[in-house]
């Protein structure tokens, strides 16, 4: 019997629940997984301030996990996806990993290093380039970070109002 | 009695002998330090064979160990000190760490991210470019590099030479 091949839109969906954990714990959600001959080889969510490290982007993690579990830095034969566009940091990580492709769900206009800020794919220079594809499950991982965010800063503004208040009662 | 204050130089000395260690396990050699308040925070050299870990450059282990140090993500009234110009994951590494200063001894014609194959710091949309200062010690840092890319050359040349050995007996 044929192994069962899952769709791009069924590891975004790994994806997007990491990010959701990522939520659950104050960190901004986004998921990556490294999927290996139909199977999940490294998958992390972002943990920059729980980990205090600014480098502990899910990508990176992931990755790093993939090449301890693969027991190889080169992560030929691999698929990365993540629920956001990665950053340049991320974008430069992915290259160095050789990873055969990436596929990201929402665009990241800020700070994005695939489309966005920069098209770190797009150089000559580079001894690598994966395969590319982007918008997979686009809508679901927008609305997850949009709501992270419409939260942050309402709690922000309910944090001003309490101090205002206790500002108040003290004088 | 006012304290010591090291200049570039001598911080770049200690990061080409970080560097002569990876050559001496047979790692590209380069090596890298965080210094905060005039002490070294985080140090590290390539690993990336050695650890089998395609993100173990010496930036991103070093200011991995500088976050640890310091507990927290943000390295702030840090510089960093490396051997070799930047590549563009670590080049993001360093924005990523709010580094305030860069110093890096030799250019990387092929990969480097901040004036040779990318211009990463000339970015407008970055939310934190650090300062920057190159050349140091940039001579010591090549001859390193040439030195070991040579003996890698000429024990590949040998290793050719004694296969062909090993054939010519075996027919």
């Amino acid at each position: 019997m044929a192994e069962k091949t899952y769709n791009d839109e069924f590891w975004m969906d790994r994806c997007l629940e990491l990010a959701k954990e990522a939520a659950n714990i104050k960190e901004v959600p986004v998921g990556a997984i490294v999927v290996h001959k139909n199977q999940i080889v490294g998958q992390s969510f972002n943990r920059k301030e729980i980990d205090q490290n600014p480098i502990a982007h899910a990508e990176l993690l992931a990755i790093q996990e993939a090449s301890r579990n693969l027991a190889r830095w080169r992560l030929s034969g691999c698929t990365l996806y993540v629920t956001l566009e990665p950053c340049i940091m991320c974008a430069g990580a992915i290259t160095q990993a050789r990873v055969d492709r990436v596929v990201y769900a929402a665009k990241d206009p800020k700070a994005g290093a695939i489309e966005s800020l920069f098209q770190v794919f797009d150089s000559k220079g580079l001894n690598h380039t994966p395969m590319l594809d982007s918008g997979i499950q686009q809508e679901k991982a927008s609305i997850l970070l949009k709501d992270f965010f419409k939260g942050r800063r309402e709690e922000n503004a309910e944090k001003k109002t309490s101090v205002k208040r206790d500002l108040e009662v003290s004088l």
